[in-house]
């Protein structure tokens, strides 16, 4: 593997080509056949068969109460979705994530009051890491016919990056997020080596395309990077008084 | 606007940053209202509003023969599906592009013979920029239970970029492309000054993450790059001896 | 119009009509003209335009409790879709109808418990016509894999007839019953003039076919007739002791 | 199985049952074991498991000319659909049906022209008996703003009984027929013992409900009845100058 791993970065980078060169090879020089990418079976409206089910239906067996680490995440179950409940707060998986692709579907009640960030907000943390709001929120918010800042409303990265389009939904419809999500990396000293990276697509209209982020969200002042490694997943459970929202099918498979 | 963006830049970049200031900050400070990002209706298993559709089921007046421009494209169209003819040659479409984001279904024909690049070949070329296969070839092949070199499968970027996975689904199954396309600019000399990059996702799954292309397809030789500006969508009539591919529901939203 | 009723008729039942008379006929005569059947709009996974929709995911506004009339139907919604509350038991339309297609969606949790009729019981009451379990019982159960009595099986009209197949989907997939429902007519004596009718789907399955019932379901004897109206439609919350089971995109069209 | 059948008959039509009778019954007499319905794998999207796909996107291996019997069925298939071949006239199944239950779905272009009888014709032969456009028709048109005779539009049976509703989608958008037909029987002699049914619902609408046939369908004429057995299902190919209609996703289940 070694070998081919070398054979492409000579085909990609190949500093010695002349266009004379060239004229003399053949097609299978420029063939690669390994590694192979490893086969995922796509069934129409499930989960690609390598992704890991975070919400299936059944049960929050795959989060916990991020203020009560280790207890049950104690959000209403039934008929296949899940429902905000702010008593219980936040919740976050159980397991960890560098970089990955995610899935995930919400639901804004149709009879959703209040108005600017007090309806419909909730939010997707890519990567959460402390015990509060921190870490990098993606908006849920309704904003259909609902103005905000443009920096929070639906498809931003909080604070830090406008969605390139508006492509909510009106609500009593569910929406979906896919996000590819580029975790940050550090250098030994805590600084940053590579900073995060973000695409996203609301209801399948990108709002995000491969964005730079510059720090971790936050609700006063500027972002900044903290050190992380693998870091939960989070959604959150807004403090605004309108209507709960709703979630299901959400799966993520780590890149 | 050109305040609002000073007040972004300021927010993204600002060096004067510090701790202290950062607490004197009100949630006020960090909040930016304009540009109002436009609104786009997503209704469920339809083009968003503000699309381009390239093909809806009615005809293919949006493309035309490559080998002939001006001439229709000339391939047959029935029950709100069309099929590649390849006596007719490639199809590109009459409008030019500089980036976007794509949406594209195919589909296999389910009694698909051959073997190799010979099974289902078919190409999505994200910009056409001569008069043969030159341009930027996403590859769309028969992949299921079909070897071949892993930088000509479905999902490469042909003879350059292997996919992060195989989602082929098998023949006689409907197989989407969705795909985020950043074209390359050039300087007035003719020489790169962004490189292209794509991000792309076979049935949902995510195969290629932002790549940088190293230059235009080629079949013989290394990929490299020419100057070009916006440029047709091409659909490949590829040679191969196998059964016709069909596609349908195709649109592009010009970021 | 009376005029083509009886050009209708005629044409139907036509007593005089020799072969003889047949050749002379011209294509036209066998045309009808009138009454022009009234337009249906029918979007792809909504209802159709002329349907009374019973819940669509925002309220039970359309339902009341059965045992206390008149008070709002106490069963929790969320994400658009709502889960039957055995305390309050049945809840039934404030609307009455006569003959009618419905449709209706049901869900069963993936961690059902329970066996026999005692795993995600619940009833369709076609017309419910008393203050308890009376009326027309379709029956709505988890028959995947569950052995009952068959006449008390899903798609079974309760006790009475049994379903021509078994489509139960296993628990934690959404399940659909659509259902054309001829409500029987009384003479003015109370005694039955045409009994009562059902045809209905089970995940598109037929699994009754306009077969005629011999009155109301009953759990402990045989079924008889009371005369009633139009009544109204009933969900049932079965005493059982499994999960709960949930509802969604349920309307109905009178015929 | 003899036992549990004189049971349900018992239990059916019992006369001896007084009330008394009925006050001492128990739960168990009514509950009846046997025979046990048939199990069906319903995934959404597909055929029932217990279906004969008569065309699943492959080819029409299932059908074949009916002008020249044993000849392939020569309409053209593409993209997992096929279409309507004048030329090569009318197809129908090599397999012959009594009752049953059917699903079919067919495409009328964005582009048809016409009027009348005239725009999108074409029929489905619930059994057809004889050499040209015999049997029991089902109309197939489009009727989206086409007047026509409504004895004659979609949804009717043709020239006999005219549909509930007018469910007509625009051309451009799949459309579906679920059909229930229950064949006619005849006594030795040749007359009618038990005549034909049809239930049919369009694009989810219901249109015709367990009507009663008075014969098979006449173009000129009255209806009438010829003896037969099982038949073929019948695509009609109309001389209309329109443009050619699809057709995809075809499944029965005997009855």
């Amino acid at each position: 593997m070694l070998k081919n791993q070398l054979l492409i970065a000579a085909l990609l980078l190949g500093t010695a080509a002349s266009s004379l060169a060239q004229e003399k090879m053949k097609p299978e020089d420029t063939e690669v056949w390994e590694p192979v990418p490893h086969v995922v079976a796509t069934p129409v409206g499930q989960a690609p068969s390598d992704a890991i089910v975070l919400f299936d239906g059944k049960d929050l067996s795959a989060w916990e109460s991020q203020k009560n680490p280790g207890q049950p995440a104690d959000w209403p179950v039934a008929g296949g979705v899940f429902t905000v409940n702010k008593k219980a707060g936040n919740i976050w998986t159980k397991q960890k994530f560098g970089s990955y692709q995610l899935h995930l579907e919400y639901y804004i009640p149709q009879d959703i009051d209040g108005e600017g960030q007090g309806r419909g907000n909730s939010g997707l943390f890519l990567a959460a890491i402390g015990n509060g709001d921190e870490g990098y929120e993606l908006q849920i918010l309704d904003s259909y016919n609902n103005k905000t800042y443009v920096n929070g409303q639906l498809g931003s990265v909080y604070k830090q990056r406008i969605p390139l389009a508006n492509p909510a939904r009106k609500p009593g419809e569910w929406q979906t997020y896919d996000v590819v999500w580029t975790a940050p990396t550090f250098k030994s000293d805590g600084s940053v080596e590579t900073p995060a990276r973000v695409t996203a697509f609301v209801n399948g209209v990108l709002v995000q395309n491969n964005v730079e982020l510059i720090g971790g969200t936050q609700y006063i002042g500027r972002p900044s990077y903290k050190q992380h490694g693998p870091a939960p997943i989070m959604l959150q459970a807004h403090g605004d008084p309108s209507k709960p929202i709703s979630f299901k099918n959400i799966w993520v498979r780590p890149l």
